[in-house]
């Protein structure tokens, strides 16, 4: 299944995208791709569904963040070795695990948002996942299990609130518009090898990003294992699993986000995002 | 108010304190105090409510927490001066910022129990409160206007994860057990002035905290102005404001808890949470 949310901002209907890349509403079936929903329980009840039977949207409505505002947003940081160096950080010796504000995410191709105060916005395009049943304490084998699924998260970034403040990374992640995610959840068995998928950015058209999941440090299975032994991880929350090389931070010089500037982000199988960077009203 | 919920963990329902200290059920007039319960609308039908009119709890069920595992679970450290010289390090010239796992969530009176691998682990109490009102760029003179109550928390903490690891704190804050809150949720008309409360922790009998919010570095409109600056502060959002000096990292020797160490916890007005720690099963 590749599940999204349609619809205006903060009043998005739960959808289902079908093999003729159709949008097929899942109103009546679930209220809403939350949290909860992404349980392994109600993840079955989906798979049940015939999408052909499902009311067909017409248009091309707004896509919204795949999941709603309630999860855990979780992050690891410096997980490839390559970006590690162009950020001037050693290699880590265990997952950097840092979280952003629920209230960060946004849909795929909304306006990223310059907020007031800002000096330097940066892009990162990620991998991220979303945990299906309660992990706590779990193996890597077993580790892939616990996922509901893969998409897109752009781990929007301001440097100077992040690094130069208080040494607290949440703090850079976190505003409105920092979470772009999507365009849709894509369950496991639609997705050929999460440990090997091809991440590209794009700014304003120059290839500015080009990784592939086969470099992490701590693969997706090994991440899901550690986090798992500090803390117990629910259903809904959202994990994504750092950036290649390439962010605006690591250039020399290095150079930062600015208004009208356009972000096309791709993963191998995921689909694609599409942002304009807008300064704050 | 003062609202709470009660009974076996994961089955909770919602509750109020009445005047002689009673137990009153809310079900039926909300479905749980989540994190959308805690918006301002929502409050403002409960405190409707005739508590005489609510069916009478007897007995002396479990409380659990008073919000249920759903909001953002946000705290600030080193918002003491006297604790943070005993934890040698400066005084912040801004509020640190990190985050504890919802699933960290717990009752008042649940054991804590010391998780596989920890070798540090020390308490922490702290005035904890709840958001209201979705908050973005709010000015310090507005910001008690968005908090819809104030409670305890125990912030406990793994030092050596918190510390000796990647310099990331939310991976020492997080683990089940990890955030004792409540007895209850004390809406702010009841409450004299946060910025004026005693705080006391005493571990097995003997006093081990003491302090007064009003010695904090950064007051609880400060943190909540501050916040609202690099993130949109959401309903049922937790803030935990940080601890007096006392834990068990600053004594000298440092030490930690132990399987059977018992904490007692009051706020002024706040009531009270009583802990035993437990090894992991």
């Amino acid at each position: 299944m590749r599940l999204l949310r349609y619809g205006p901002a903060g009043q998005e209907r739960p959808a289902l995208l079908d093999n003729n890349n159709q949008i097929r509403d899942l109103t009546g079936h679930i209220d809403d791709l939350s949290a909860a929903a992404y349980s392994q329980a109600e993840m079955q009840r989906l798979a049940k569904l015939d999408p052909q039977n499902l009311p067909l949207v017409e248009g091309t409505p707004r896509i919204g963040s795949p999941i709603s505002k309630t999860g855990h947003f979780i992050a690891i940081g410096l997980n490839y070795a390559d970006h590690a160096a162009e950020s001037g950080m050693p290699i880590p010796a265990e997952p950097i695990l840092f979280t952003k504000a629920p209230s960060s995410l946004c849909g795929p191709n909304d306006a990223v948002v310059i907020p007031k105060g800002s000096k330097k916005l940066d892009w990162e395009i990620e991998l991220a996942v979303i945990i299906s049943k309660p992990a706590y304490q779990i193996t890597e084998a077993d580790a892939l299990e616990y996922i509901a699924g893969y998409t897109i998260c752009n781990d929007i970034s301001e440097r100077h609130w992040q690094i130069e403040g208080t040494g607290q990374w949440t703090k850079g992640k976190s505003a409105p518009t920092f979470g772009p995610l999507g365009p849709y959840l894509v369950t496991p068995d639609e997705v050929r090898n999460p440990e090997n998928l091809a991440l590209e950015l794009r700014l304003n058209g120059k290839l500015q990003q080009s990784g592939n999941t086969a470099n992490m440090i701590f693969s997706v299975r090994q991440i899901v294992a550690y986090l798992s032994g500090i803390m117990q991880l629910e259903p809904g929350d959202i994990i994504t699993t750092g950036t290649p090389p390439g962010v605006g931070m690591g250039a020399k010089p290095p150079f930062y986000l600015k208004p009208d500037d356009e972000m096309v982000l791709t993963i191998e199988g995921l689909g694609r995002q599409h942002q304009t960077v807008a300064a704050q009203a």
